[in-house]
């Protein structure tokens, strides 16, 4: 009979046509993740906002839940309107997926979805019926909380799960629900008062700040939030904000203010949008380049800026919420995970955890491609692991029209008949220019020959429809990417010739890390069975663009090269459902082996080699 | 040779001619402590305040230390003039303890005597040397800090220890102070700064409040300070108090500021004293009677006024100092004791844990006279225990010239020549009376004929010269204890008629409460063993008055009675400094069986007739 239940069903997704071969019983948001159509779901796929509106064209789906009769008018439901998130795969179908009831934000969920799959997290829940209490009985309200569940039996309590008690024991019914972190009751309330266990994953960027919010109960993915770092106001880049930190009088607490109110509004934001209380969310794991977590710990950054670069500390940590004034449960549990040196933070060691590097049959390569750029790669037998300052260009800042991956940001460029095309993210009115988006941009340029390979963009007098985007002379040259007409403000969009420069310094840098590291283990650039590009953009980026601007090695093939989304933040996810992930994660941080290129007699070389376009 | 210097001396103390056989080598006051003279040591014997100066007339003890030069002048040394807490016996010796080098506080300081010998606190120190990091040694502050002891290796620290690393490891000389509470490091610090670790052990009674103060780094007890509890400004006992939490508006809250406030202030005043700063306050143990534990953890004490009387918890809880406002390290831990009862608390387990009662071969009753009177009654084989409403009279408080135990303070009433004389402590003019001086007033007072057994003063007609002390008349009879020339204020200090019931009703609950006991488990007072009177006055009530006055059945032999002093206080210090009788206490705390007197049948029939005087 299970097995029955468990035969598969053919899906097929309009109006692009992909279809999978999915479990009977997943819901048709799952069935569409499977082929990469994600569902724009805010309440996190619980009924609750209505916003994944499909339409079962042809087959077999389960009947409407409550929800959808709820949320859904009678006309619609007899058209086969549905709630992605609520309607089951019974048998074939054909389901018809709108325009508005795609995720706009898709590239932070395929990594996540997995996460599910490995549920162990450090924050637990249960419900118990406590009894009364009788003269002949005269037991304390906590040994009869205890009584009620072997689970909390030897945990202690907070003084706020204390002071909950004596009500929560007399509510109607007895019932009281208990939430424990780390081993220690922190909430005791009656059942039923919105009840929940969630938790956040943080990944602090120099120049973006992501915040995931995930339901512990169940390890559901329910939103993310992203901002630009408010310290961006000190300083660029890590090494800016050091000196900003140490030179400023009041500059540390500053910066720390800016990351912790950042942090807080991501997650507000992302518990809003999924109707979750903060006071319910118990942990948050984060991650950062070392710089960025000392920020976030309010550490003194002052000895990472100057030899021998050493970290306060190169192990997890974990603190109470209220100890850093985070907005969520105050006695959430804070971990931040474990940096491997100065300048490699837990954002790589979350980069090697959630792409597995270390389990990878064949040399492989993982770039996290960020304001402060990391590289790792695994040998086969060895995990080396460097940094390089790329600068905050792929993630839009420090460029004219750039911006984050959203609505309107360009992301993808193609040449079509000797000029260009832009696609927006929303296909909507182009606003600016993401990571993605840049990386297209200067390989079309190169290939229409409006830019040579030492970065320097062409005279307006080329051959060729693309030429007449050229503006401008000298270092004020820049290149028209989107026309008034096409663009949200009905300004031209433009690339100039100081943006290019930042690719370059960019692109330079992570290429020679990559290539010294390369030399280290004594591997060739075709050795590699697989690149791995993470970052804010992730998995739009295109690998045949980031080989032809130089960012890898041409000898790297194309097929090899995959972006995986932000996988600092699958990282710090999976560290969160996951108490094995956790301990995995503090491994990795122990057996990485970081070379220091800064010091290294030819990096200079390789470098200004590896700023070139070729 | 270990032998050799370990033998013995006799020390002779004058002008009152006690002497002892002491280990040589012992200090002066540590030998003057054995035979009961206890000498006036603000800064915890360390040689800083100078209070201690005593005269060896003859014999031999060590050469002057550093301390004793810088405070004494040469022509003060030379006449034998020394410091008692530096001073060490090096064979027989005479020495001579001037009236003013003598502790006012003396009762505080016997039980507490013992403690030393129990050192294994839950505080902990370390310093190390921390190696430099190198570019060829990137090792973090934190590592490097755990490499250098094996004692903190896997320690967690907390945040503001792990903000104080950098500079600490960088100070000159590298060498770093770590102190540890709770298994988790608290402080870090640059070596030398004033280090140290100490403690608090926290007696929270209805109507007093006493701090004792240890060095947790060799269990040296440096002293106490003693306040009446501010709560009894909301009402003068257990029930009155639950009264206002439950009843005012933000009542509750009141109550836990007043008694947060006061131990803050009592604490503050024991550390100044003794020269230590609050930040290097590490711990503090607190009892009280269950009441008074919620009051100041701040937990509903609602349940434990109306049947069945069960508190929230009846367990030891372990909170950091922050979470309760209390101004020592906001990491300190707070170890509340553990409660039997609704009225019966931790006070009670420490006065078990204190006198070793369940120890001891034959059946004795322990006694803790507060206003929340608890007799605790070791059967040879059962712990029984049980609580009555005593009144705050023996405190001193409702008393029209109650005081405590202080300097002026009536502490002794004797007859002598058909009439009464007082003793005050220090030998001053008198200012009121405590607990001690009101048991040996109203038994001089029954002796003399002023009193009869109902508890009525007689009329001023009587023979004798004492009947020229009454006063009044009816209801607002009075006696005069002592005359306009014999007090501090010039107006006579009385005993009123009023205050002659409260006495009564004290010692009444506390006698009905014993007689009950005994009768649970079939022993008659003979049987006892031992009696032991603990409470504010401690070891100054005279155990023929207690008998006199019948707080006592007449068949307890009188030399079976003796004051142990503030046991309650002793047995939260002895929790302070050894984990062993912590966990010992939660184990007392365990087998204690209660005995429930309010809803026994007969208990107001025992009341009534043990409130009479015989």
């Amino acid at each position: 009979m299970d097995e029955d239940r468990q035969t598969s069903c053919k899906v097929t997704f309009l109006p692009d046509g992909q279809s999978a071969t999915v479990p009977c019983g997943v819901t048709v948001a799952e069935a569409a993740a499977r082929v990469g159509v994600f569902l724009s779901m805010p309440c996190g796929g619980r009924g609750v906002c209505g916003k994944c509106r499909v339409r079962v064209a042809e087959g077999s789906v389960s009947e409407p839940t409550e929800a959808e009769l709820a949320l859904l008018e009678a006309r619609l439901l007899s058209d086969g309107v549905r709630l992605a998130c609520q309607a089951r795969i019974t048998g074939g179908a054909v389901v018809e997926v709108p325009q508005e009831s795609r995720a706009l934000e898709r590239k932070e969920i395929s990594l996540l979805q997995f996460v599910a799959h490995e549920l162990a997290p450090n924050v637990s829940q249960c419900v118990v019926e406590v009894a009364d209490a009788h003269l002949e009985h005269q037991v304390s309200d906590l040994s009869r909380l205890r009584a009620a569940t072997a689970s909390i039996w030897h945990m202690p309590a907070t003084l706020a799960a204390l002071r909950a008690i004596p009500s929560a024991v007399r509510s109607p019914g007895r019932q009281v629900h208990i939430a424990a972190v780390n081993g220690r009751i922190v909430s005791v309330s009656p059942a039923g008062e919105g009840d929940g266990i969630f938790g956040a994953a943080v990944d602090i960027g120099t120049t973006t700040v992501v915040a995931y919010l995930f339901d512990l109960s169940n390890g559901q993915y329910l939103g993310s939030a992203t901002s630009y770092n408010p310290q961006a106001q000190h300083g660029a880049d890590v090494v800016s904000r050091i000196q900003y930190a140490m030179t400023e009088p009041g500059g540390l607490d500053d910066l720390h203010r800016d990351v912790v109110g950042v942090v807080n509004e991501l997650i507000e934001r992302a518990a809003q949008q999924a109707r979750v209380q903060l006071r319910h969310i118990y942990e948050l794991t984060v991650v950062g380049n070392t710089c960025m977590q000392h920020l976030f710990l309010r550490l003194d950054p002052g000895h990472l800026g100057t030899s021998p670069y050493v970290p306060v500390l190169s192990e997890a940590v974990d603190v109470e919420a209220r100890d850093l004034g985070l907005a969520v449960n105050p006695s959430a549990n804070v971990h931040v995970l474990p940096p491997i040196a100065g300048f490699v933070g837990a954002d790589t060691v979350a980069v090697i955890l959630a792409t597995e590097l270390t389990s990878r049959p064949h040399p492989t390569l993982a770039i996290d491609i960020g304001t402060n750029g990391e590289v790792a790669l695994w040998s086969g037998e060895e995990l080396l692991v460097a940094s390089c300052a790329a600068g905050p260009a792929f993630e839009g800042a420090q460029i004219r029209y750039g911006m984050r991956a959203g609505p309107g940001a360009i992301e993808r460029v193609e040449t079509r008949d000797g000029d260009l095309v832009v696609h927006t993210i929303g296909d909507l009115p182009a606003v600016g220019i993401c990571g993605s988006g840049l990386f297209d941009a200067t390989a079309v340029l190169l290939e229409l020959g409006l830019l040579d390979t030492s970065g320097r963009l062409a005279a307006a007098t080329g051959p060729g429809p693309a030429f007449s985007r050229l503006l401008g002379d000298g270092a004020d040259r820049a290149v028209i990417l989107a026309h008034p007409g096409e663009t949200a403000d009905h300004v031209p969009i433009v690339l100039t010739q100081r943006d290019i420069r930042q690719v370059q310094l960019a692109k330079g840098a992570i290429r020679a890390a990559v290539e010294l590291l390369l030399e280290r283990v004594g591997l060739a650039a075709r050795d590699l069975g697989e690149v791995l590009l993470a970052g804010a953009f992730g998995n739009y980026v295109n690998p045949r663009s980031t080989l032809r601007i130089g960012l890898l090695p041409p000898a790297v093939p194309v097929e090899s090269v995959h972006g995986v989304g932000n996988a600092a933040g699958a990282g710090a996810a999976l560290a969160l459902v996951s108490l094995p992930h956790r301990r995995r994660a503090a491994e990795l941080a122990r057996v990485a082996k970081h070379i220091e290129l800064f010091t290294s007699p030819e990096f200079q070389e390789v470098f200004a080699e590896a700023m070139l376009f070729r």
